[in-house]
């Protein structure tokens, strides 16, 4: 049984495609998601279907296996059982990928004001958020109610947040700039607040400064050792400065779903459960957590970054696992991350890309970006129709996906009603 | 000033480009939308952004013209104001061209378990339906309750009505067809029930016949003289059957929206605004009705159809009875409808074309009917997407856009809690 059909569950079914088991793959979503271009729908560039594939129709083919479209509420351990609400599923081996969440550090009540991006719903939502506040901005007279519409603050430094911060630019001085007549977008401000020193504090440092570089081009305020203190519908406290901004963005920090809880084992800080060398939880021969949600640490003793390849990689691993256990054959040598590099784009033509052995960043970094996400893609038809959208953003400057869609149900902050 | 951006209002603000006018376009949605590839969204076909395009951005270059995203709440006529909420925004001349919602006939209680299909939102909510009803066969164990799930009642045998039957039942039988365990997809029941005596009633009774033989072909009951009596979250009353449905979907009456109470002004049974030759409102002459909301008779006295062409070609006529008249022009003569023909289409190489002066059935009319619809969507980007989509649909039987999203707060019907 496998829960979560994000990068490590997902392979994980697929590595197991021809092994004598009978697999169940549960989410709560009919589709899996190609999350590291999620940026991309929230800043209006691609459609949801773009990046999303519908979980039965990737494991079609996949005979041994069947997929559930349900919320897991609880596993039972002794009895080996998975609950979903009222119904209860036994299975002999457990695969946990469920994936992280954004998390606010205690703040939970953040949420409203500075929604993060982490499914297709969040993506679509704060695409509404981004386009409605030029939209009022337009349609207002009060000078400073249309300077807070036209701030925008993006909260955290790493990966999503650069790049949400440079597409969000290249929205309003590119795609937006000559649709207004009232307001300006050009003149919006972005701003990037990172409690660190540098943003991408993963990358190199030379990588950090050539991205800080990067966004101060596209206009992007970049605030460093800025930790937002505070947060509400009418903006954020950034150290002690108060920032009225319209759309707050949380990019800051994530945290694993209940897993922990689920299995009754403290896991650390962020939610993730602390693993055995195969994956498997201490104590729980026949449990395993790939993914995020999983605590791994490199040779070097650090754990491992929450990235589509370092989930893939777990996922396919734990398979291995079960399938050599399912054979009776020795278990396989202790998981080891291969780290193929770590890529980031800043905006149009600027990407740093931090390879072991090799540093790159700019036009052919962006490239290389480019042609890397069209390749992992699934499917061909998403990978036609995502090179097309692109090819004509990058000849147009034009956004392809600029809809307000959704009620105001959606949202559960005061400052959008 | 030209309240609703539909093809009324964009070809009436098109074509006053060049005219000395100074231009304000209000929609409550930030996009226009080709309506009549609305079905392929429900359907699971197309994405969103495919069919829909910022009316700001197709302003852009028009620069006599702003475009405001408000819900227009009321017109003072006296005052010569448009009322948004607490603002109020006068009018020289005020073309209102604000389309038809459905019409529940005296039964809005319907609309919960009946969802009808005119805005993007809509779409969303019929996919989600119809693919969550497959999802929870699937999970389910009860017969009775996988039968009531897989069967699909559309009211009304119009264009809609008869595309969305055609193309849930392609849904079922083909791109769904292999992906599930438990159910079997291609069992789904899909009933057309449809009040007169043929399907597409607007069309020649030769057609007719053929498109109810090609829904058939497909696996469509059509259900002819069978009007609903009752409908909730079980299911609908069809004449005196009960039939249990998990998805009904109404195709079968639309009705103005409140134009004619705005105005103090007596409607017909549809809410359709009675309209003098040079489409202005019979004792307002600085006020013209364009769109699905006129009610415009053709050359023999029936009332023009609620399609594209009508709309486009009742704006642009209104654009230059202004420009004439701020120009002390004379008139234009009175407005004619010229009728290029009809079409619809059921299903994969099965569509009707009612050309004046001929009739095509079949594969031909298909590929027109794809080559037209291409042709009319508005912008390169787009037809090169849609072709795209429709290309890789046509050689795989796959769907695009097979995702669930959003969330349960945007229905109201307690049938899919």
């Amino acid at each position: 049984m496998i829960v979560g059909a994000g990068f490590a569950g997902m392979w994980a079914a697929q590595a197991l495609a021809r092994a004598p088991v009978e697999i169940t793959v549960i989410d709560r979503r009919n589709y899996h998601l190609f999350q590291p271009l999620l940026y991309q729908v929230a800043t209006a560039a691609l459609s949801p279907g773009d990046i999303a594939w519908p979980i039965r129709r990737m494991l079609r083919r996949q005979r041994n296996t069947r997929v559930l479209l349900a919320e897991v509420t609880g596993v039972d351990v002794e009895r080996r059982a998975v609950s979903l609400g009222e119904q209860s599923i036994p299975y002999d081996y457990l695969i946990l990928a469920t994936g992280v969440r954004h998390d606010y550090f205690g703040h939970d009540d953040w949420e409203a004001s500075a929604p993060g991006l982490k499914e297709l719903d969040d993506a679509t939502r704060i695409r509404r958020r981004i386009l409605l506040a030029f939209e009022r901005a337009e349609c207002g007279s009060d000078p400073s109610a249309q300077r807070r519409l036209l701030t925008f603050v993006i909260v955290g430094g790493g990966p999503t947040g650069v790049e949400l911060a440079g597409a969000i630019a290249e929205l309003a001085r590119r795609a937006l700039a000559a649709d207004f007549r009232h307001i300006d977008p050009k003149s919006a401000r972005i701003l990037l607040c990172e409690a660190g020193e540098r943003v991408l504090p993963a990358f190199p440092e030379t990588l950090s400064r050539y991205a800080g570089r990067a966004l101060a081009r596209l206009g992007v305020e970049v605030k460093l050792k800025s930790p937002v203190t505070d947060c509400g519908p009418w903006g954020v406290t950034v150290g002690t400065e108060r920032v009225e901004a319209a759309t707050v963005l949380w990019a800051a920090g994530v945290a694993a779903s209940p897993v922990a809880r689920w299995l009754g084992i403290e896991a650390d800080r962020l939610g993730r459960l602390p693993v055995a060398p195969d994956l498997s939880v201490p104590g729980l021969p026949e449990v395993f957590v790939a993914g995020d949600v999983a605590l791994v640490s490199d040779a070097t003793g650090r754990p491992l970054p929450g990235v589509a390849p370092a989930a893939k990689q777990a996922g396919a691993y734990v398979a291995r696992v079960i399938a050599a256990r399912v054979a009776g054959r020795p278990a396989p040598p202790p998981f080891r991350y291969r780290d193929f590099g770590n890529l980031a784009t800043i905006g149009r033509r600027a990407a740093v890309i931090d390879f072991a052995w090799l540093r790159i960043k700019g036009g052919i970094a962006w490239w290389i970006w480019g042609i890397a996400h069209i390749y992992f893609l699934i499917g061909m038809r998403n990978r036609l129709i995502v090179s097309l959208q692109w090819l004509w953003a990058y000849l147009t400057f034009d956004r392809g996906a600029r809809l307000i869609t959704g009620r105001e149900c959606e949202d559960r902050s005061p400052a959008d009603s």
